[in-house]
Formats: structure tokens, sequence, C-alpha cells
């Protein structure tokens, strides 16, 4: 049984890593650390954890990390990760980052983005970007995992099977539709339900940080550098959920039985990934609660763009579900550990 | 006081019409129909109606409308408002009619789309599409005013500026989000609060039947025929609000202030017409109840893809508001009567 | 034209009060202010109030509010209305304040319950409780009304009759459900999204601050003090509304129509209040941006205990209804001016 | 592995079993039937279940569901189940019955409320009520167990302390709040999310069919009937969750801690019941998708009205979570095996 530990885990994957993990035959949590909620009984903050996690929030400690701990799962904010992961990778320990801290190669994108010089840049190249079922090779032998944010998860899991196939060329259009929990448990006047129950709107229009996280990925697809992506994503009266519908100009003519036998051959054995059949098309509830991508596909009447349709839990496989997942391979244990069961349903 | 009958009046667009006429200074209502509910008290259907309407829903009877009304708004679904046009023309009564009956010029387009034939094509070529801020002038001398579909409405008031302006060129996303009112009063499994609560969902992907009525709009402004576009309407977990988010490419680079400076010399004027300044999106929220469209623009940072976020009441500007606002014209009123006021927020 | 100052504006009662202003054909919203917001553009707080208020929040000046207002409105947390009401009221202007700092004739209760010393007891005695149906006499020659809260508006007006009437005896179980607005602006753990959508919870178990207002009332009512209150507020998942289920022992036999005729005799010719026909219930969503007060009664099996049912909409008859209500006897106009108009449905 | 059949699987408890057994090491679905899904993949109803459940509901088939399962579950409406529970009897398999049939002991009862004559009375003797918590002995050696519905589950679970404990006395009021999926998948007007989102209202208040199993249990515990009852339910906008909030007067003052005591003896070792601490109530978010019921005791200041409140999944605790606690003891297994773990939050 591996003893895990959750630093910075008072946020919602913090809480929703203990909700797998409780469920998980070879892990189990022995220590979560929030310094703001230092002394504050888990079930306090999260009633849902009551009568299964009868614990602390404690403050985070090297040395008790180490003596309790065989891994880690970070659900720090990106700013915080890169000060505690040297010393936890010093410490031998496999560390499963939920921060945006480890997922862009170049410290200089980075400091663009979010504002901050990297503190460890050594650790950015052996990083590895966790999009489990795109780089589940390199998640196997990874000391250190830098878990996909959730727009690019159910973006890349989208797009990748038609970019890497070469079609997609030109400016791919990526409209996002998420629930209120992506912004994570900081109450705001954008999360108030007063002000977003009944309501749509986008955000981050201009650019959003997860972008270049997109685009480097979508780039190493795309050697020739041929394919460019628009970004809106929008906030919608829901607690979880990511829907992305992406219109994909592609570069011969296309039907959908051709996109669909490009995306079986992609994922046709992927434990966590649905593909619809025609005429069927993804809604996040069908995946609330569960580690599923469900993708739906449909091609123009002109034959000349592909609209992929992605829908996922934010904050399972968009967050700690995928983040078990990794976890999982980097520890030898089937991959499906702990991740299985369909999801909440209605 | 122009005495208004509304026929068909138990779907959600009758109910608001009833709701913004008892507000309207210088109409009222003195008929409503619906078979189906013929001798069931208003406010039976419609609580909200109790203690302003005291009377029933009545069968339709042209003798009675020709008595009891001078002018009348049809709320029947498509395919019947063509049976009863022609009389209530025939009466010499003003008509706006919020199906789709009389949308479309070409008979042949319509039964396409709808599966019909037209009974009555002749009226096709006469009936004045009543998007009010684009067609104003042939609205004011119109005996029937086909009102624009919720769909159509967003995304033409968004889109025609550029497109009119000969900027647009290249294929048009439209995604589109809508409440769940959209798809009528009647309950189905889709619109099952258990089924489409927390979650998001795109339908009619293969072609909505709004489609052909946007076309012919935006063919008519983009005399090459340059501007295609793919339209992708998503249902959303609330009851009321459409925002579309559209994508335009445009043949020249623009920036932001250039693109506003377009929609200003358009509907600088409007008073149903909010453009949002930079930064600022629109949300249905800010719209709920209202008459208003807010239009906010955003440009890539490649400057050859203009943004346009569109969001309406769907069942006002979108519907019931739009119609009021098309037989104020028609009837010499004042265009804004009985529309003003803000919305409902929060 | 009455010009109207809100003073404390950039709250959800402040932006109900412009709302419902701006259709008011005796009154104007000549100055609003907020502190906190000074300088900022009304429109950006509440984007529906675009295209109708170009202002922005200014400082609270008293020299400005004699200068440009007629009459006041306060929108001040409790504690803060109390600092201003004496200024105000030598400027002989008539105010309605929608804080709780003038609901209780008894300054001793008020410190008991808000936990500050009151600052001008000497006004409690002559600001008169604005629960508009019941005090319409004491209203229409105040200087100073207190406004109800949205609790014990919809509490009074379904007990009253049958506490005054000398029918309810021993104790009421008030089951109260509101929506989120009713927590005001600010945005709370308790208020964010995702912690309330998909959730019901009680709160304030222990005791609200509404109690003594309620009690107050209904013991004036029952002069033997025969009634004793429990109340219990619960937050729903949605926006607007409060619905409250109040049980209410009898010390006799009655069937429905006796309660009925009791609530007709009261209520009869009540433009804002909908007593429901047997077997019909209230919904918060039938009094959506209205000032009704819909009512609603059964009797239990044995007829020694009466339900009332009632449902408004807690920022308009709970709060800037009422308000405007109070204003409108208070001016000499008549009473229901502005206030007219169906909700909003669905 | 016990091979489970579901007859009458195509309700939302049908595909919550399925969910649940889906993580049950001790059970597997073998067949589900639903006559009037005859042949339709159990995806197309569910896509939550796409991935895990490959099959097709069947037809109901005496000879099928001999032959191919061990346990049978009867997720049928009330008066169908009583058509196949003879002959299921009769094939020596185990038998929950989720509908109402054999929940009430007296044939006569049981048409009074269903307005159907019982077809096998004779069964009602020897099925037990599958409280499990209070009846668990009986569970264990019952061959019919008849699941207990939704609301009687979260009212008895709370009231039975102190109704058994004799300290009930007099008129207790049940003031319930549920979401829209306890009214069942089929698609109505009152689960219309137009019509019921933003609103709260009570229905059946002259008498829910859950009643008389209430009052049945109730009675049960307090020999000399001093209890009574009034129960009104309320549909509140949300898919999932039951909140009861019960007012219930005492027979000697009481203070918080002797309350908890009354429970703690109660309930302090079961598995799937949480005391909530002082200062807390129950929220139905914190029990959404477990099996667990969360209690919440607060006393009046009077010490002589006690409010119990408790948090129930309607679907899990309510419906098919405490049929497969009941199948377990039935089978012998661990009480809990397949329902542990946390529910989802946010």
């Amino acid at each position: 049984m591996l003893r895990v530990g959750i630093v910075g885990a008072s946020g919602y994957t913090g809480a929703e890593l203990m909700r797998i993990i409780w469920n998980h035959p070879g892990m189990a949590v022995s220590m979560v650390t929030a310094n703001q909620y230092r002394g504050t009984a888990i079930e306090s903050l999260y009633p849902s954890l009551g009568g299964f996690y009868e614990g602390e929030f404690e403050v985070y400690d090297p040395v008790e990390i180490e003596k309790r701990c065989d891994v880690i799962f970070l659900g720090l904010p990106h700013g915080e990760s890169m000060k505690v992961v040297p010393e936890i990778f010093d410490m031998g320990k496999k560390i499963v980052d939920l921060s945006a801290d480890f997922r862009l190669k170049d410290p200089g994108m980075y400091e663009q983005w979010y504002g901050l010089r990297h503190e460890c840049p050594g650790f950015l190249q052996s990083a590895v970007y966790g999009l489990t079922e795109i780089n589940r090779d390199l998640v196997v032998s990874a000391a250190i995992v830098a878990n996909p944010g959730c727009y690019p998860t159910a973006v890349l899991l989208g797009l990748l099977p038609l970019v890497n196939g070469g079609f997609a060329e030109g400016v791919v259009v990526i409209d996002a539709k998420s629930g209120v929990s992506g912004a994570g448990r900081k109450p705001t006047l954008e999360t108030h339900l007063p002000q977003c129950a009944e309501s749509v709107t986008p955000y981050s229009v201009s650019g959003h940080r997860h972008l270049p996280e997109m685009t480097s990925m979508l780039e190493r697809g795309s050697s020739e550098n041929r394919v460019g992506i628009v970004f809106i994503p929008h906030l919608v009266p829901m607690s979880r959920g990511i829907l992305c519908t992406m219109y994909v100009p592609v570069n011969k003519r296309l039907k959908r039985g051709d996109v669909l036998d490009l995306y079986e051959a992609e994922y046709g054995e992927e434990l966590f990934i649905g593909l619809l059949e025609g005429g069927k098309y993804p809604a996040t509830k069908a995946v609330l609660g569960s580690n599923r991508c469900h993708i739906g596909i449909e091609v123009s009447g002109t034959e000349d763009m592909v609209v992929v349709m992605t829908a996922i839990d934010n904050l399972v496989k968009g967050a700690a579900g995928q983040a078990v997942q990794n976890m999982n391979l980097m520890c030898g244990l089937p991959e499906e550990t702990g991740l299985c069961g369909p999801g909440i349903f209605p």
C-alpha cells in the first residue's frame, strides 16, 4: 500500500484526490497539508469526506513528508509547486504536480504567461507532460509528472489524432465551456451564484494561460507548424464539466468514417476514452465524476471541416483522476486502478 | 389603444407577449387562442400572469378575431401559421408571425428544411423579415412580418456589419449556447431537469433549421458569396438566454478600434443594442428579460480574425420583444414603446 | 417628477431600485452613492443597467443629497443607515430605509441582535414598519419608513390574518427557503456556485436576525401572546425568491373555505397579493421579478392545523419593490405606480 | 460472484444500481430488463454507462431470469412488482423490490393509497421493510425486502431515535425538499427545466403516498400512538438529494447533548450515518452520490422542540444504495460491500 501525501490539499483537486484514493486498493492518503488550514479537520472543509477522513490539514513539513509518504501529489497553486519540487525530488519520491509549474519546457514562456521567474528550470526538461494516453511511455519512467490543465486535456485528446495525422491545417477554433469549479475554490463575484446562475459568458478572450500548453503540444504533432488555434473559454452555470467544440479545417476531404477510423486507431484500446457513434454528441453530465473523455465527431457538408467535440469532468480526467492515472503508471500499477466505474447520472 | 389578438398563445412566446403587452401603453390583449387549452384559465398555465389576465384561452375563430382584434401576433408552430395568415391578411389586419413559415423567400427551401409544402407561397415575397435594426424601413410599411428566429437574431445582429462591410471572408464559425426555453414548452427527455442540469451538450450538429434563414440574410450582405458558416448550437442548463460566439476571418488586418467604428456606425443610435467596451464581454444574464442585444468584440493577435460575441434573451429580443418592436413600427408607434426598461439582475 | 437619491446603491437592492424606478412615471434616479465604488460606472457593476444609467456611483455627500434629491432610499447595511438618517431627516426629505436599523422599536433588542448600540434611538418610535398591506395608514403619513426584511415580509403576510383573527395558537413552525441573492452581493464560500449548486441546506438554525422583527409584529396581533414561532431558513440553488411553508396550529376546527374567507377579507382588494385556489401552491418562479406575494392555503385532515405557503421575490416585494410601494404612499402617488406588470416566466 | 438481474432497469434506480454494482466485488449485472426499451443499448439511454455496460435492455422473461440470475432487484413501478414477485420468489431467488408494492403490511391501506387491489397480499407479511439500520436483523434472513421510499428513509432515520426513545409527543412537522430526479425519468411540465429552474414549490400538500409508510413505522415505535405527522414535500431546482427538516415536540426538556447521546447510542457504529457536530447542518451536496445519511440536531431555546435535519442522496441511500446494502445482508456479504467511498464534491 503506497502512502500518499497531498501537498496543498485544501482546494478542489485535493478533495478530489482524497475521494478517488479512498477507493484505490493500492494507495492510502497518509498526510494532507494546507498551511492556511493547518489544524482544521478535513471534514470541516469537505463534509462529503466526513466518516472517511478523520484527520486534519497539516502544515507542510519536509521532514514529515519524507517519513510518512511514499509518493506525492502537489495541489498547490502555480508558483508554489516549484518551491517544493526540488526537495521532494531529492527524497526520491515520485511526484505528480497538478499546477502549471512544470508543464512548459521553456522557462521564458513560463515567465511570460505566469509573470514569475521559474525557480528550478533545471527540472523542466525531465518533467513529463502527463497527458496519459499520448505520453504513456514517458510517464512510466518519469520521476516528476506535470499533470495537464483541464482545458488542455479536453482539447488535446480531441485534436491530436487529426493534427498528428497531418490532416489539420489552418486555424482551429476551440470554443470551450466550463463549469464553475474550474475557477477553483476561492469565491469571487464571477463565481457568486446570483451572478453566474442563468448566465453564460466568455472570459479570458484575449488569451488564457492554458494556451501555450496547448500550442506546444500541437506544434510537436505538426512539425511544419501548420496549425494555429483560437481558444475562447466560457463559464457555464454548473459545478463541474468541460465541453470543447473544436472546428478543424482539414487539408483533404474527409468523411465521418475516415475520421472515426483515425480516432479508433489511436484510442480504440483506451479504457478512459469513449468514441461516440454517429449522431451522438458528448454531454458533460455523461462523464460527471468519471475519468473518461467522451469524443464525438461530425464532418461538415463540404467535407473540409471536422468538428470534434469532447467532454470531461474537469476535476477528474481534467485533474485528480488523470493524476492518479499517471501515478499508477509511475508506480507500476495497472493504469486504471481506483479509477474505474461509471460517473454519476443523473 | 390597439386591441391585440395572440393566436397560438399557450407557448412561451405567447406568455411573453402577454407579459410585455401588459405594460404597453398603446396595446391591450383582447383575445388569446390555443385550441388545445380552450377554456383553460390563462393563470392556470401561467401563474405569473395571475392577477393580470383574468381570461381563458379560446379556440381560434376568424369571426371573433375579425371582430375583437386590431392586430395579430401568431405564436403558432411552423406549418400552422401559413394556414391562417391568408384569412387574417384578408381582414386587413397587420400580422407579426413568430413561426418560421414566412422567414424564407423560397418555398422550395422551406419544404427542404421543414418537410412541408408551403400552403401560401404567394405571401413569401411580401412578408418582411423582421430583423428590426436591419430591415426597419421595410417593416414600417409591411402588412406581414416574419419575426426572426432566436438564433438568427443573435447571429445576424453580430455578423452583418462585418459581412455587409465586405470584411468577412471565408468560413465563419458560430458557436451558439442557448437556455432550455428555446426548445419550447413541451417536456422531453432532453429538457427534463435531471437530464440537463449540470450538463452542456451540442445538438443539431449536422444542420439546424435556423441555418437557411441565416445564410440567406448573409448572402444578401455578401454579394459575391464570400462567406460560409458553420453553426453549432448547444444546450446550457438555464431557462433563458442565447450567447453566440462567432469567429470571423477577415480579409484585411483589423484592430479592435476599426471594428468598433464599424459597429458604432451601424448601431450607434440603436436603443436596443449595447456595444461593450474593450475587455467586457456579453453575458446572457445581463440581458435577461430585456429587449437588448449586447455585443462584444475582440480581435485575434494576428489581426486576421474578429471574434464577435452577442447575448440576447431568446424570448424577448429573440421572439416576443422583437415582435412588439416590429408591430410598433407597423402601427406608427415609437419603436421602443412598451419595451424599455432594464432586465432582471441578478 | 421626484428626484430619487439611493444611498448605498451598489448592492442588489440598489440595483433593483434602479431597475424599478427606471419604469416609474413619477420618479427618476438623480444620485446614487456607494463610497466603495466611488467613480465606478454603474454599468460596470451592473451590465444590465447599461444603456439606461450612464452615471457613476458617487461618494455620500449630504450637501449634494440635499441639493439634488427629493426623496431618499437607503440601501446601506445595518449600522450604517442610522448614521445618516438624522441628517437626511433634518433636510425634510422622506426616507425609506431598507436596512434593519429602524425595524425594531426597542433599542435594547436591536443591540442584542445586531451587536451595536443604536445611535439615534429617538427615531425608532416614529419610523413606520413598512409592511404596506398591513400598515398602509401609518405609511401614508410617515417621514421614515423601515422597509421590512425579505423573510418577515413573506412570513407576516402569510400569518397575520390567522394571528390577528385569533385563530393561531401554539408554536408556529416556519420553514423558509431562499435563493442565494438573499445573502447579498458579497461572495462567500456558502454562495460560491460549486458549493451551493445542487445543494439545499439549513442555516442560522439557532436564531436568525429577522426573528425579533417577526415576533414583535406577531405579538402585536396576538395580544395575549399565544403564538410562538420556530423559524428555520434554508439556502436553495437559485438566484431569487423566497418560499415560506408555515404550519399553524389553530384553536378551532377550520375548513379551507373558512380560512380563505379570512384571507379574502384581508387581502381581497390588494393588488399585490394573489390568493391561490384550492390545489394550487405558490412557486417562487411565478413571482420572479414582480412585486406580488402568492399565498396558498391548505388545512390538515384533522382540521386543527392550517398550512400557509407564501412566495415572493426577495428583491422586489421583499426589498426594492415594497420600498417603492411605500414611497409612493408617502408621496401621495398611487401605491402601485411603477410596480405593476407580471414577472418573468419561465 | 453473484449474478444480478435488474427487472425494470430503464429508470433512474435501475441506472444507479448498474453504477453501484459495477464497483461491487461480489456482484455483477447479468441481465437488465425493460420491456419498453427491449433491444435498446444500455449506453443509448445512459451514456454514462457507455464503456461499462455493452448490453441491451431485454424483455422480461422468467425463464431467462431463472437461468441467468442469482438475485433480483426490481426497479418496476408500483403495481408491476407484485405481478412478478411470486414467480421469482418461487425460483428461490432473493428479491429486493424498490417499488412500493411490499412496503405496507395492510393490503387495504395499499389499495387506499395506490388505487390498486394487491395481487399477492400473502407476501406482505413476510416481506421485510428494508430500512437497514433499523431492521437489520430481519433483513439478514429475508427472502423479499421492500426497499423504503426516498422520503421515508430520510424521515425515519431522523425521527426513530426520538420516537422510539419515547420523547416525541404531538404533531411532528416534516418539511421535505427534494431534487427533481425523485419524480423519476418521465418528463412532465413540472420537471421541464424552464418551469422548475429558479423555483421552489410545495407539492402533494394534501397527502403524499409515502405517508402511510412513514406513519406505520412511527406507530410501531410509539406504542401509545402519541405521534402524528404533517408532511409536505417541496421540489427544489437540482437533480438529486433530499433534505428533511423535522420539528419534533418533546415531552421533557432536552438539551442538544441529551439528544446527541440518544442518536449516538443508536447510530454510533453505523457506517452510513454521519452525526454532525453542533452548529453544522446537513447539505444535500455533502452526500451526493454516497450511501450516507447526514443528521444534524438542534434544540429550540425553550428546550421543548428538537429540530432534526437529515440529508440523503435520494437515488443512493434513498433507493439503489440501500437496496444493495440490503442485498449484501441477505447474501451474507459485508453490509457495506460496494457502497463505500465518499460522494462527489463539489
